[in-house]
Formats: structure tokens, sequence, C-alpha cells
């Protein structure tokens, strides 16, 4: 089983150690041994410390990637172009494709997904969401066959990372930013981070595999954390609160909800203690409950240890096939000959209900086709419907620099009261030593809709009440 | 499609739910109808809420379980007869074996899967371990590419209730067990759990999914929880722990670590915030680093939701044979018909490294057979080499009701200390009003083997140190 590198960068040389490290262990599962024929890169002589043979090794993605001596293509470029031609044009060459591409398959996804099925060939993506936890296979096989009410994940790495070390050091944001990016959790560009859109892809192929419908980033209400103060999480941990970026999935009743931003949770939640650079998805099903999947989201050996899944289910689908084993599922089946299944169907008496052949004709194959690698048949999947954001009911969490005068906080109550907020507590500090002209007031409000909130908070500060534009955090109570 | 139920109690139920509430749910998935095609209980009226077809319903599960008609047998019954006898002749009549069965599989696992093997058939288990969580799928497939090095497992809901009743409410072992029994969490008999039989059972399944070795119940040393008091819940509070029943694997260079016993845990780490009867099992693998997966680990929708999961990767696999579509993993590869691959393989131009003909001859068919359902070769799998008890290294909380007189603490000390174990911290506390003849001390040790530790507490019984035997828990600090 010959595989073929696209770009040796972490994830890459993760995947390299691992075939290296684990090569009887994984021959021991597989039966067949995986042999690295080729890898892409800009550089000619990518990662030294590997020892990389220079045969191995080219500048021409392309020509690798649709050699014929090629079975399994991983793209682990990154990023859209290259990319997403190589993709393309080796599940044209008749590859299958791993990636761990996010920004890609949420922009491009579903032409990547009807390209394959019509290639009939597999996108394995594991790596793309939570790294090394398998929440790709769990929402499309394991969940299969609940109907998913909610998922709430921490998808991205660095944020939880800053967010741990300013609850835990009481540090600002920007410090921690500084710390997490001397530490390697954050780019010397952390925008797509820290500002939720790296969450907001994630949560793209989370709607799709929990929900079986197609959505883009451009629908996912994005916020980032950089507007989070030490304050706020001090405040948080008052009210019983943790904050943490969640990328937030619902489905009610067919609106789904789509949104990435700072989000309040009990602090005894067990998503609360998921702390650094650890990932968790926390999944909502009607028939299973609640369950969560944790571990690192990031990283050369988590990522790659993703990448290997879907080599391995794919390595043995083609050694399978090689063998003219049909009707296998590689992981749970064992494989059975063409013989047996003939004879298997020959036996069939005539008194079963419908004979191979019939049942042949009354099942779609396009549908068998199109069910993966989704869970859900990728051909005529609908567009979401997604709730605006307005529309989203949610409890909140206030900060207001009051006006420090008589009747303030009556006032901002009644500003709230008129928009059909209600408070469900208040925390007002008493007056400082020194003269000030605002106090911090925080409240938490009963679940409202957020376009009931924003109107308040544009007429309490249009009526100066405060000093500052006011700061809220969404909290999520009963996840 | 067409299954059938033997035994319909609460798993069977929730699985007779799933098919009827989620029935265009799971065509959409599959592309195919499934139909619930008979069902076997002892009553032949089980379940009336479920108004279950009178002509569905049969006593005869071996005459159901062999029925030409049916495709997919869902073994429901529990226990280890008639169930193994009902599966071995459901495989022998080419059905593929959906089961829920954990003591079953602990015990004559090795002859289900040899048999599974050869018929060309699936046993599927998701439900034996860890309920609705995706523990079997995710290391028998997700971490694949990994070398596992530790399992950890609240596996018994039942305990994990106790347990968090009696660290919450301060509550005896036997008011907890009470309230459990009262509760519907623990049975009339609740010995199978309490006293760790069923977390042994399901340290069997992991253990050779995470390793690649057989092992037995008998192998396992398996501790319960009816020892433990809230003085020790309390004292593991003081001291930062907290108490859980854990089912533990380890693979220590090939000698397997297999054990079963309640265990001090940090009070901050991931698994002690898993309360109630919730279940979580955490993984350490040498890429991958720490993991966790929680849940819903028994219970009539959950451990359906399990059970469902397997009849549609079993039953998307039968669809595509049906249709002689080949070389397929049932959920992640698109499914290609035989034409498609002919062409593919013709398509291989000459320089390709071998024509899938020479493949198939140096690729043991035997090996790819038998590489499921378990993720390692079951022919010739090795039975586990477990490390001996008394060689097990641990730290060790302890408690001595100490013989109130001078000396006695440094006698105490001296005698661990001539067994090499060396105190981490000491809680003696202060003589009460009243008069007593014994004190509560509390030690924590330093890293020890068990054998040491056995040795010094015959010790100090013998020397009349303390008043009862001494009471131990094992610490894993590390995990």
């Amino acid at each position: 089983m010959r595989l073929a590198l696209l770009g040796c960068g972490t994830v890459g040389t993760g995947v390299v150690k691992l075939l290296r490290g684990n090569a009887a262990l994984l021959e021991r599962r597989l039966g067949v041994p995986l042999e690295l024929a080729g890898v892409a890169d800009r550089s000619l002589k990518p990662n030294r410390s590997l020892g990389l043979d220079a045969k191995l090794i080219t500048r021409d993605a392309e020509a690798l990637a649709t050699r014929p001596d090629i079975d399994i293509v991983l793209e682990l470029f990154g990023g859209r172009e290259p990319a997403r031609t190589l993709i393309l044009k080796a599940l044209t060459a008749g590859k299958d494709v791993v990636t761990a591409n996010k920004a890609l398959l949420a922009e491009d996804g579903s032409e990547l997904f009807v390209a394959a099925a019509k290639a009939g060939r597999a996108i394995g993506f594991e790596a793309s969401v939570g790294g090394g936890i398998p929440i790709i296979r769990t929402l499309r096989e394991a969940l299969a066959g609940d109907r998913q009410r909610a998922v709430y994940g921490i998808v991205n790495g660095t944020c939880n990372a800053i967010l741990t070390m300013m609850t835990e050091e009481g540090s600002s944001f920007g410090e921690a930013l500084g710390i997490a990016q001397r530490d390697g959790l954050a780019e010397a560009d952390p925008t797509l981070d820290i500002e939720g859109h790296d969450a907001a892809h994630k949560l793209c192929l989370l709607v799709t595999l929990a929900f079986g419908v197609m959505i883009g980033p451009g629908q996912v209400h994005t916020e980032g954390i950089s507007k989070i103060t030490p304050e706020d999480i001090a405040y948080a941990r008052e009210l019983g609160y943790a904050v943490k970026l969640l990328a937030i999935a619902k489905d009610d009743e067919g609106a789904i909800e789509a949104r990435v931003h700072p989000t309040m949770i009990p602090a005894r939640h067990l998503l609360a203690g998921v702390g650094g650079s650890f990932n968790a998805i926390y999944i909502h099903g009607d028939a299973l409950g609640s369950s969560m999947y944790f571990g690192r989201g990031a990283g050369e050996m988590p990522t790659a240890t993703a990448v290997m899944a879907d080599v391995l289910e794919i390595a043995r689908a083609r050694a399978a096939a090689s063998l003219k084993i049909s009707g296998t599922a590689a992981n749970l089946l064992p494989l059975h000959s063409q013989d047996q299944l003939l004879k298997a169907s020959q036996a069939r008496p005539m008194s079963s209900r419908k004979p191979p052949e019939a049942m042949a004709t009354d099942v779609s194959r396009e549908t068998l086709v199109a069910a993966n690698p989704l869970g859900f048949p990728v051909k005529g999947m609908k567009r979401a419907r997604v709730k605006p954001m307005d529309d989203v009911l949610c409890e909140y969490y206030l900060r207001f620099s009051a006006r420090d005068k008589p009747g303030v906080l009556g006032a901002i109550a009644s500003v709230l009261g008129r928009n059909g907020i209600s408070i469900a507590s208040v925390i007002q500090q008493g007056r400082g030593e020194e003269e000030e002209t605002t106090v911090p007031v925080i409240m938490r409000t009963h679940e409202a809709r957020e376009r009931n909130l924003k109107r308040a908070l544009v007429a309490i500060t249009r009526q100066k009440l405060a000093g500052a534009p006011p700061a809220f955090i969404r909290i999520e109570e009963h996840l």
C-alpha cells in the first residue's frame, strides 16, 4: 500500500514518524505493509532530522498525487490552493485521499465530496476537526442511529490555552497571547484562531456530520476572544461559570443554530474542566443523551494519529478490493470472498423474501455511493436553514460601566425590562475610595432573544446610562 | 435489511424504539430500510407498551436466529447460554451478529471471534463496553495507528453512582446502595456490579482492543467498592483525591497490568468529574497522549444507540455486497462497483510496482479476515502475560486504627520503612474527648510494590500496632 505525502510540515513529519516507529504494529493490524512512496514539499530538504531519502522528495506535487503507483494521497499542505486542485486531480486519478484541511473542506467540501463520490473514492478527514479526537467517525458512525440535537465544541486549542491562562493566572488577553506565541501555541499572526474563524471552519463540518445539512463559514456567527477581560473571567467565577470559546450547533426542528463565541458555562460542567490546549466536543442526542470526546486537538503526533486512522481504514479496504473480497466493512466486518458471497446468495432458499438481484434493483446505488463520507448522502444534501442570530435565545452576562449617580441601576433595569429581558442576579460593587465617574455593574439575565438584548444595549448607550458600550457574554446554562 | 431481535428486555425495547422513531433518518443514512422481522422472548407478550405485532414474536430463538430471511441477529438475552449457542448457530447460518453481552465475550470471545472469522461474518459488540460510548470503534479504528500504553475506565455506572452519592452526601456504602436499588441503578442482587466483576468483564475486551492480546476475567485482579467508607472518601478529599472504581490496563513493555479496584485519583483530573451513573474511558497512547470518552454507560436508549451503530455498519456492508459493490469500507469509503474496480486495475500501468493479482498472492487473506473485529488478527492472538498483582507499583492511601499510646506512629513508620515504603504525608487526628483505645492515622505513601505493602501491613497487624486490619486504597497519581 503506497502513500504519497503532500506537505511535510508538522503533521507530515508526525505521519512519517508513525509509519516508521509503528511499522510492525501497523502491518500486524492491516496485514500489508504501508510504504511511503513519495513526499512533495516546497523545500527539497524538508525536515532534515527525518533523514528522508532524497529520491522520495519532489517539488512537483501534482505529478506525485497522480503517479500510477500511488494508492493513497495525504494532502497536508493546508490552505485552499493548491490543495483543492491536487485533491481533485488525485481523486480523478483513482487515488483515495486523506486530508487535515478544515478550511478547504468548510469552503469547498461539497465540491470535493461530490467529486469523490463520482470517482468512487474516499476522502478521509478525521484530522480536520479535534486533532486526535475521533469526532468525525463518532458522529458519522457511532451516533448514526440517534438524532443529534446539540454540539458544543472546544475546538481551538490556542483560544482554550489563552482562556485557561487568563483564568488561572489572572493575566490579560494580550499577556496570555504573548505567552501562547512564545510557547508555540499561537501563530505569529493569530487572527484565524483568536477571532474564531478556525473554530467556525470546524463547526461547518460538525454541522454536516451531526445534522446532515451543508453550511458554509459565512453562515456561522463568529466572535473571537480578544475582547474578553480578566474582570469578565473573575465575575464569571463569582457567578459560578467558566469562560470558553465554544463552537455551538443546535438543530431546532430543522432550523440550525451555528455560532462561535465566548461562552459562560457552569464551572462544574465537564467541559469547564477542559484546560490548556486540549479540545473536547460535547454532544447531546435524543437517545444517547450527553456524551463527550476529549483529547489533543492539534500538534504533530495527535494529528498524525487521526491521519493514520483514515489511512488504515482506506488501506484495509483497498487491500480487500485487490483480493476481490467484497461486501466488507473495513474494520468491523470480516472480509469474505466472492466465492463465499456467491455461495451464500445461491444458498438463499426460494422462500427468502427477495433474491439478491431483486434487492439490487430497488436499492438506489447512488444513495449508497453518496452516503459517504459524511454519514448522509452527499448528493442532494440541502443547504442549512440557519436561524438568524437575532432569533437565538440565550441567557446573558452583562457588564456595564454605569454612571455613578442615583437611579442609574434602576434606569438600566427598566430599559432591560421594557425589552422583555428579566434579570436573574446583579453584582454591584461598592464605590472605590477614589472619585470615579463610573462603577462596574454585572448582571445575569434570564433567557432572552438576542434581538431584544441588542435593542436594550443600544438604548442604554443612547441614554448615556453607561460610560462605555456594555460588554456581554452569552451563557449556556443547560448544556 | 431484516433484523431478528433475541431478547426484548431493556436494550431490545430501546432498539425497537429507535427503529420506529428514527426510521426515516436511518433509511436516509443507509439507503435501504431496516425491518424488524422477528422477536424471540421468553414471554410471548414482551413489553406490551411497544404493541409488537403478535406474528413477529416467538419463543423459539434458535429458529428465528437461523431463519433464511434474516440478515442480522441482535443477541440481547445476555448471560452465557443460550446466548453463546445462538450466536454460533446464527454465524454458521450466514447471519451477522450484534451483541451487548460483555460477560459472554469476556469468557468465550475467542471462540466466537474465530467462529465469525471462519464464517466470514461480523460480530458487532459496541454496546458491550461503556454503553453508548463508542469505545470499541475508537480503540479498533481511530487509535489504531498509535501504540496504547494505559486505559483507565469508569465502566460500571452502578458503582460510580454509589461512590458519587457517598462523596456528595456523605452517606455510607449501604445507604447509597439502598438508594441506587430504589432508583433502579442497582440490581436486587448487586454483587456482579459492586464487587467489580462487571468491570472486569469489560476490561478484558478493552485489553484486547488496546493491546492485541487475549485475557480472561480470571486474570484480572478484581476488588469492589463494598469496603469503602465515608471516612476514606473524606480523607481522600483532604488529600486532594476522589475515589472511583477504575478498570485499569497498562502495557509495560509486553507485561500487561489488568486490575479493577477502588482508586484515588487527583480531584482535579477530568475523570474525577465524571459523576452519577455516567461512564468514561481515559486512554494514554504514545502519539496521541491523553484522550477521554464520556457518556451513558447503560440504560435503554444509550445502549440501543450503540447496538444501532453496529447494525448500520453491517447493514451498509450487506447492502453493498448485494449490489456486488466491492472493496468498500462501509462508512468511510464510497462504494464502487466491480466494473469500476476492474477498470481501475486494468488501468494500472505496467510500470506499477505490482499488479493486483501479484498483490493478492503476497497478502495473507487469513490475516485480513482475522484482523476483525478486534482491530488485530484474531487467529494466533496470544494470551496476555499478566503482571502478578504483587509486582504492581502504586502509591497508596493507608488508614490505620492505631493504638493510642506513645511510639506507635514511629513503630508503624519503621515497619513501612523496613519494607521499602516511604511516607509522603500523614494525617493524624487529635485525640477525641472521650477515652478511645485507637485513633485514626492516615498515610499517603510514595510509589511502592504491592508485595512490599502487603508484607508491611501483615507485620503491623501482627505487632498489634493497629486495632483492626489496616485499610488501603491504591492511588493513580499520574494518569
